[in-house]
């Protein structure tokens, strides 16, 4: 699974072929089949690991209704800084998911919470009833998972290592939150 | 070139090969040496295409200073809906490039006019100082982008055509102009 996560997150599926996963594992050219069925239920039980705990954080912390503005902003700030730890751990799942376009119910469950979340702080009086919840709500997954897909290209434009600042993540983070709760205008 | 684009906006560049372009153009397997020198010659010229003039009316947008709140909005809408155009009338060749994350100059053009106008609109008063530019300069070509990388899996889980809905179109960018002027919180 780690040799083909790794060879499918390179190139397609379709030019990857099973000898070659078989050959970066070390193992015989008929274990795939013996264990996955084919190159095709190997892909499946490599992008289910994406499915099963990867955004257990960000949706526990997306359940619970914000108590006040304080909060909302402390909890998008966590929601943000855990999506995206969890895309940096599982990158390359993550972009095997995003190409393949299939199976993505970790990426459906969070816009679900999202809306849930915003639509319970609609009701609270936190957040202003004119939003429309569903059309924001791919917003963090959006910012997150380009961090996630285009790190290569930050890092070559900006000289930023996603993955390895620590510090550069929180303040991006940071600033989605604040430009998600307060917008860009004057008050 | 068209018989490039959409190959290569299919699969890796690597899993295309020449003949197979020319077998689609319907043109000799030694045309594309005669024009482009090589398989990556070709990729570059389908490459530049995007450079050109993709983003013109989103740019000449964002050159002017905003005059007033109600300008930035409206502003701000006409930059959402040209440039999500832009990309749609381009799919494949943008796909090709988000791909293969080279010769990225318009998208680079982009942010720096972005974050020229908004450090213009935070001297004039119109937006918060306490903004960061910088780090939030990616939120338009984030939101866009995506939605034309995964138009496919939006038409699956939503059942909405992006290209095709201009209805849909215009609520998604009003929503996002209006979360990224206002913010959730209620004032």
């Amino acid at each position: 699974m780690e040799a083909g996560a790794r060879l499918f997150s390179e190139r397609d599926v379709g030019g990857v072929s099973v000898r070659e996963i078989c050959g970066a594992a070390g193992t015989g050219i008929n274990m795939i089949h013996h264990y996955f069925g084919s190159k095709d239920g190997l892909l499946d039980a490599i992008i289910a690991q994406f499915d099963v705990s990867a955004f257990e954080t960000p949706l526990r912390l997306l359940q619970m209704p914000a108590r006040s503005g304080d909060d909302l902003s402390a909890r998008l700030e966590l929601v943000f800084a855990t999506t995206l730890e969890a895309c940096l751990r599982q990158r390359e799942v993550l972009l095997i998911a995003l190409r393949v376009q299939r199976n993505m119910a970790t990426l459906i469950a969070f816009h679900e919470a999202f809306v849930s979340f915003l639509e319970g702080a609609i009701e609270d009086g936190l957040v202003r009833r004119t939003l429309d919840p569903e059309m924001i709500s791919g917003l963090i997954l959006d910012r997150v998972i380009n961090q996630v897909a285009y790190a290569d290209w930050i890092k070559n434009v900006k000289g930023i290592d996603v993955a390895e600042d620590e510090a550069y993540r929180q303040r991006w983070c940071r600033a989605n939150v604040d430009l998600l709760l307060h917008g860009l205008l004057k008050p």
